[in-house]
């Protein structure tokens, strides 16, 4: 099922001329051309996940840890480590995940010999990118679940309809996806499916990237605009809403890519089940209140003021869709609040969008 | 405040070589050129209104009724006048408006000798045309005091905050447009405004149209994402909605470009007035439940899986934004039912969404 050209991992490392340079999927070459980058330095990390030709929030997590990998081997320092690690967060501010992981990765090194600190740095990134793909792993198969439930209510084996936004998928994270991976094991068991995908302006996210990565697993899907997925569900053709979260609040807030918001509440207005694909990485603790708390990034308006894709010549391209001196806003993400959430499903299991339902499944932050 | 390059209608005759022509505004080329387009047979009227280089509601009714005229120019008989009409009504399938005023004009002229058909048809279309910036004036004369009440409620004149979501402006009418024109009447009185533009994707009217609209108006505005207007209301940033329609039936049900009903969901959800604007020719009295009786244009998928808009060398130009082999699918309208309408504003002036509320203002339609 698995096309040969799809890598295993969508981020690795190799070694290169006596030191370890990282390789990854570059996005913003998709869907014209699946190309690999590499980075040799913490700089680069930087402007990939700032550029999003890395991104998905467990992804940046990774590549965030990878940079710090690059700095210390450049130059293992204290000041090194600290310039490159307050960098390196701040290169996107709305998923968790990044933040964290260079904290984390930042806090390990301090205390070591400046000497033990590239090995350590690079053992560190590689448990971190072996838990990414151990997550998702299992929040397919809690994942599984849902979609087999919604299987055994579609009439003579017809396909189950799942809705997704933006690219949950294997290419936001090191492998399977959050959101995909339920799909991918649902696939992989005979379950039939047809997936809505929903094009995710203004970066297209869904169309370029969810499109292809089911595209290169057989997976049966059509491309709709952001705006047909409200229709669809008065309509009755979607059984089940699936999507990943950038950061995911102690109280079941689900900050996720811009459009998320819509189509949870049509999802209620039509009874349909609403997931979220939560790792445990994505949850933020701290946070309760997703409207009033989280940072929503508001990236260039020139993303929604233009249209990326592939042109007549079969490279990446880019258009006007407005008149110059045209202006715009450009809220990269929103909040889902937990009252529209049917569930989460973590790489725990699955529980409801709540504090006690989270609780449930990680006892140890009660006391937090 | 108008500029002086926007034409005064976006329809209109002239004479050439002894004959009328009708020029139009291209839709196509814009935004990136303001350009006169020029019907001379009624197959190129059902070419354009097909095609989308002369849409909105109440333009295509317009643009069909001339269409018929351009028949009959040329082959006043029986045969012609027919073969037209069908052709004509058929080439966009959910606004009523075609499909009315072609059927309309066939009605008049069907009775007359030949010979009297040519200038009977250009005097009946001349006259609808007519009508038609007539009943948007007075759309904008009613649904100014919306904006006005909105004006009142913000605090130290700050702008009222409206969001529109396709073209319902000039460009889609003769002149004024029918949701935009309560803005240019309020931007007329002084009321500062600032307008949220939803893209509106796959054709991008909002971006390419309405924001070309204001802009050549001076009226401030933003285009947004379509995904975003939910977060926007979420954040308290929108003071009310303002869309057009392409049929509302007798019921109040608003059918309208898709990603309407999602909008008219958040708004309910955030107490953000959801007015519809609609012209006494939208209105199709013999439908009542909306969902279940207007048929949605389901248009190519090619429009999902493109974009267009303006080239690097400043023309039209198209790009692909999923992988080659990708499938989508792209219903063209949706259905936003009555009850999440807070009023509709007519020709002949506010009223609730819901058949009494119409049928006061049209008691003529009571026995029907």
């Amino acid at each position: 099922m698995r096309d040969a050209t799809l890598p295993e991992r969508s981020i690795w490392t190799e070694a290169e001329g006596g030191r370890t340079v990282v390789r990854f999927v570059d996005q913003l070459r998709l869907p014209a051309a699946l190309e690999t980058g590499t980075l040799r330095a913490w700089e680069e990390a930087e402007e990939a996940i700032r550029a999003m030709r890395l991104r998905g929030a467990p992804l940046i997590g990774v590549a965030g840890a990878y940079g710090l990998c690059l700095a210390v081997q450049a130059d293992p320092s204290d000041l090194s480590l600290t310039a490159a690690a307050a960098r390196l967060r701040a290169a996107r501010p709305t998923a968790v995940n990044l933040a964290r992981d260079v904290d984390g990765l930042a806090a390990e090194l301090a205390p070591l010999p400046v000497a033990a600190r590239p090995a350590a740095a690079w053992a560190w990134a590689e448990a971190l990118a072996a838990q990414d793909v151990e997550t998702n792993r299992r929040i397919g198969e809690h994942g599984l679940a849902l979609i087999d439930e919604a299987a055994r209510r579609r009439p003579g084996g017809a396909p189950v309809r799942v809705l997704t936004h933006c690219n949950a998928g294997a290419l936001a994270t090191v492998a399977h996806g959050t959101a995909t991976s339920p799909i991918y094991r649902a696939a992989g068991a005979g379950i039939p499916l047809h997936v809505w995908v929903s094009e995710t302006r203004p970066r297209l996210q869904g169309a370029a990237l969810t499109a292809w990565e089911l595209g290169a697993r057989g997976i049966p899907h059509q491309v709709i605009v952001d705006g047909a997925a409200a229709h669809l569900m008065q309509r009755g053709e979607v059984d089940l809403v699936v999507v990943g979260t950038d950061r995911t609040t102690r109280t079941g807030d689900v900050c996720n890519k811009i459009g998320t918001y819509a189509k949870a509440l049509a999802a209620r207005e039509h009874g349909v089940p609403f997931y979220a694909a939560v790792p445990s990485r994505s949850i933020d603790w701290t946070t309760r209140g997703g409207i009033a708390e989280i940072p929503i990034e508001e990236r260039d308006p020139d993303e929604v003021l233009t249209a990326t894709g592939i042109g007549r010549d079969g490279a990446p391209a880019r258009l006007r869709v407005a008149a110059p001196g045209t202006r715009a806003r450009n809220p990269a993400f929103d909040v889902t609040p937990a009252g529209l959430v049917t569930g989460l499903v973590t790489d725990r299991g699955r529980c409801a969008a709540s504090e006690e339902g989270l609780l449930e499944l990680y006892p140890e932050e009660r006391e937090r």
